[in-house]
């Protein structure tokens, strides 16, 4: 029986969502759980594999269990596993049966996250590693213009991790767009996909257009580069947040 | 010299904003911070005393310097001293200087809380100790109309903590709404002054409300009553946040 579930996590303090040799990683942390509460052996497998750091509103996943389970059973069982296994950061939101084909990674049409920017002077207390803190003044409609290059079918290899290893740099950038409520920046983003990194990249680099040190025009320069030197420094994981995946 | 201060807290953790011989208060870390930042020391003094796990997003707070200061370097200099005195959950947004007869507790004219509930099946994650999570369903239109009977100029005897110093139980609420944003209810809560408790009281009560228990009816009897006993329980100071406090 193949179930899809729903995650929210605080991503402080984990390694990311895979699973790594060490670290407490997301995907390690559902799997035994997921052991904990049918006894055997499970593999769980995630939309986004979110980094060290990067929060999620509604991760999505699927599993195989051996036996069928009502999935309120499944959501509080799990959930209950986690807390006693020490993950008290992690929750599965929602439970559901699924069609075998179903796959989490694969069968996603639109992944939608959020970055957030605390654009202050001084420093955070009640957001920190929720968001990252920029001190000097950022000009949001200029990161909202200039993000606009950056829609639309492209190679991306400027904005990607040199450790990234999708086959083609190839991305639809669907949405980006900078908002600004108050002290906070707020860049909404959606594509199919995204490559290793991207996101942060992308901010990282419309940053520096919001603080006056780059034009749209260098952005569309580094994008034309293909060349990961030319685009912005990644911007740090604490303000990112997987929000949702279509399917 | 006297300067008004803005705090933001996370309240977890710490316990509260007023000093006491056993943990970690707000009033203590910002003297502490404003001893190594002019070398004499200072008293703070803050407009709501809240308690221990309530958070602020814009608490005030007055002290005097024996020396002017730019406002600019008392913000700068506090934050360096708490983040080094151990108390990252901590900052002072802004610092200004304020007249002689200028006092945080006594000249304010409003208090704004903000009351969080989480209302949703599965538990917590990111929210965990910002929110009160509340798993069954809160009707939450219901709660808004019982609160509207304790807005106004009323004797709170029923909604006030057994240790409330105040001389009167009367209390004049300007603002008492509750709506819905999705799973999160917010209560927002505006007096020039509340008693000990009297908004987690509240809460608490409007909470029995949401689910149910109780009618408006029976919130305003509990009014009339006059005793602690008629109302609900004290709701967790997890939920609850000071927003901002006028002048």
């Amino acid at each position: 029986m193949r179930y899809k579930l729903t995650v929210e996590y605080l991503g402080t303090g984990l390694a990311g969502w895979q699973k790594v040799p060490t670290g407490r990683s997301v995907q390690a942390a559902l799997e035994e759980a997921a052991l904990h509460f049918c006894g055997e052996t499970v593999s769980v497998t995630g939309a986004g594999r979110t980094d060290a750091g990067v929060h999620a509103r509604a991760q999505a996943a699927h599993m195989d269990l051996p036996r069928p389970y009502p999935p309120l059973n499944i959501m509080q069982g799990l959930n209950y596993h986690l807390a006693v296994c020490g993950f008290p950061g992690i929750a599965v939101i929602a439970a559901e049966e699924a069609a075998d084909d179903f796959h989490a990674r694969f069968s996603a049409r639109a992944r939608h996250y959020c970055y957030r920017i605390i654009n202050r002077r001084p420093r955070l207390s009640l957001e920190a590693g929720r968001a990252w803190h920029v001190p000097w003044p950022l000009h949001h409609a200029a990161m909202h213009d200039a993000a606009q290059s950056l829609v639309g079918h492209h190679d991306f290899t400027s904005f990607r991790d040199s450790r990234c290893q999708a086959k083609s740099p190839q991305k639809t950038v669907v949405r980006l767009e900078v908002k600004r409520s108050g002290e906070e920046i707020l860049i909404h983003a959606e594509a199919r996909s995204f490559l290793h990194h991207q996101v942060r990249i992308m901010v990282g680099t419309l940053k520096l257009v919001g603080a006056g040190h780059w034009t749209a025009e260098d952005v569309r320069a580094a994008l034309a580069a293909r060349n990961r030197a030319a685009a912005g420094p990644t911007a740090p994981p604490d303000g990112l947040y997987l929000m949702k995946v279509d399917y």
